[in-house]
């Protein structure tokens, strides 16, 4: 699947600095909502960039390693949480709630029949989740496309309903293991660096982890220069794949992104492997207190937000910081200018 | 004047906490969130917390020693900006807007005359502003104690009309300065530490202020043991004074207050060392480029929410995070428990 995405221009970078300079308070003074403001007005090439139908998609999948104790939870809390979305009671439900954000819930593989259900899109790659790549590759080449496209598609659908502003999120017990593999592939760090508590495992939990993710790096034996397809393949959750396909989707269509925590930005890196412009579109929402987070936003170089020590997931840190990126929409389109409001300029 | 605060009370701790670990999370995945749902929670002596009402304080004044070259900005600038909120176009107007808060604006004695004005109160402590605080005391302690009662009461009617969460910002040129001398005095950090730019002074401004607050210094001569009503006679503004009474009265009142930037925390260093109880009642919502705010933070052992590089005044640190304050409450009250939503708990 190809993704053509346009970098983001830079034709009106001089008349959005001029405007964000010339609102009425000291130079610089909204600090990184400047820097939102000049971003989103690049993405949507215009100097009043306004957000419209923002949406959350959360993909939901199951890992064939999670039965090997690389959780803290048992694999049900995959199936079990995706019917608390269902009822509106998750952190994900709760946040896209209180900003007037619309929440798509996707099954790209979650191990249970879940029947014909509202408000649940049934996109099942495979019934019972990936396979456990501690002994065979998570997927096939064919499944690992599907899920792409798949994902995309899920991306389009959202834009095609007017939204502009979108973040992804997750759920899938055990799928911290499977982005800090892909975490330590794409940027070369080393694997104990990349591998954390997830939901919350203590120090023998972790080593035992972080003893599992060698074993299937070593079980691989991907060549030096594996392509991110065959990297995907061997670890991806269903549900990281399709997160990949729409960050791709969502940016050739130029719309602004919600960068997110350790899984979120595990298959940002992977689109951004494939087509390193998707990167134009995104606001890096929290860094995460998951470990392998700060590797990833390292080889972003990404300085997001905000930093309140959360690891939710479900795509919970792009949710609180959205009021942010809006406030800095706000600034730019209802604050008077020193000219407007008759205000005297600075006299240094 | 008196006031009387109540030490938050504890007897709740062990059920919030509870509650808070049994959402449908890993324990402790929302960071921060949490600390504001447990410290709200507190507050208002509830497992349910809600926010009503929420309003912004905005106090304006004048300061003798702006015109001496202590600002980027002249000093028509406060009132130019004044009628700047009353048609709605500065950066406190847009935010407040954004998040549903109710905005007051309070002249505490800005050197212009407005005559009588929808939206806006006319409180004026004197009505060209302090004196010079270079070459004599910036009020007289009457004036001070009125500055405190007024802002006591203005705190009062908001809370009268149902507020249960304030934010205070200001407007003053030159009242970077007053905060560094008081913050100076109060914290005994050298003074050079509580000096910044302000608006936007340059190298060589910056050397002249400090110079210039390091004449008040030595022009008041203040006795080590000073109280804190002396410090704010010598060298507050009327804003800050009003702001100071303000604090001491929402906590009184016990109602959750949002901690802010450089002179609203200076204001609150002075609240607190009247009464130490209501640091009890804050949220300490962002940190402020301006350098005194860093010397403020470690004086009252705070962490706040936002690091954004903001340093424009009026409230707006406390207005761009107040939508975290309330995720934390939704959170709490709308998110599902393990028990109610049949979600397995950790098996380690």
């Amino acid at each position: 699947m190809q993704f053509s995405i346009r970098p983001v221009g830079h034709e009106l970078d001089a008349a959005l600095q001029h405007k964000i300079d010339n609102k009425t308070k000291p130079l610089g003074s909204l600090g990184q909502l400047e820097r939102i403001a000049l971003k989103v007005g690049r993405i949507q090439n215009t100097l009043s960039p306004r957000f419209t139908q923002p949406h959350m998609l959360i993909f939901a999948g199951d890992h064939g390693a999670a039965k090997a104790g690389i959780s803290a939870y048992p694999q049900d809390v995959s199936w079990q949480m995706v019917e608390n979305y269902l009822r509106g009671g998750a952190g994900a439900n709760v946040f896209s709630r209180l900003n007037g954000m619309a929440m798509v819930v996707i099954d790209a593989g979650v191990a249970h029949d879940f029947g014909e259900r509202d408000g649940l899109i049934d996109a099942k790659i495979a019934p019972r989740g990936t396979r456990n790549y501690l002994v065979e590759p998570a997927m096939t080449r064919e499944q690992c496309a599907t899920a792409l496209a798949r994902g995309a598609g899920f991306a389009r659908e959202a834009i095609a309903r007017g939204c502009n502003v979108m973040g992804l999120g997750e759920k899938g017990i055990g799928n911290t293991g499977s982005a800090s593999l892909i975490t330590h592939l794409l940027t070369e760090t080393p694997l104990a660096e990349c591998v954390g508590r997830g939901t919350g495992l203590d120090d023998a939990g972790l080593a035992h982890k972080r003893a599992l993710m060698q074993q299937a790096i070593d079980r691989a034996q991907l060549p030096p220069d594996a392509d991110v397809m065959a990297i995907l393949t061997e670890f991806g959750g269903f549900e990281i794949v399709m997160m990949v396909g729409a960050y791709l989707a969502a940016a050739e269509a130029g719309i602004t992104l919600l960068g997110d925590g350790v899984i979120a930005t595990s298959a940002l890196l992977a689109a951004a492997r494939i087509e390193p412009r998707v990167l134009d579109y995104v606001v890096f929402c929290h860094k995460s207190a998951e470990a392998g987070h700060a590797v990833q936003l390292r080889a972003l170089d990404a300085d997001p937000l905000l930093d309140l020590g959360m690891r939710l997931g479900e795509g919970t840190g792009a949710m609180v910081a959205y009021p942010i990126l809006c406030a800095a929409l706000a600034f730019m389109n209802e604050m008077a200018s020193f000219e407007s409001a008759g205000v005297s300029k600075s006299v240094r």
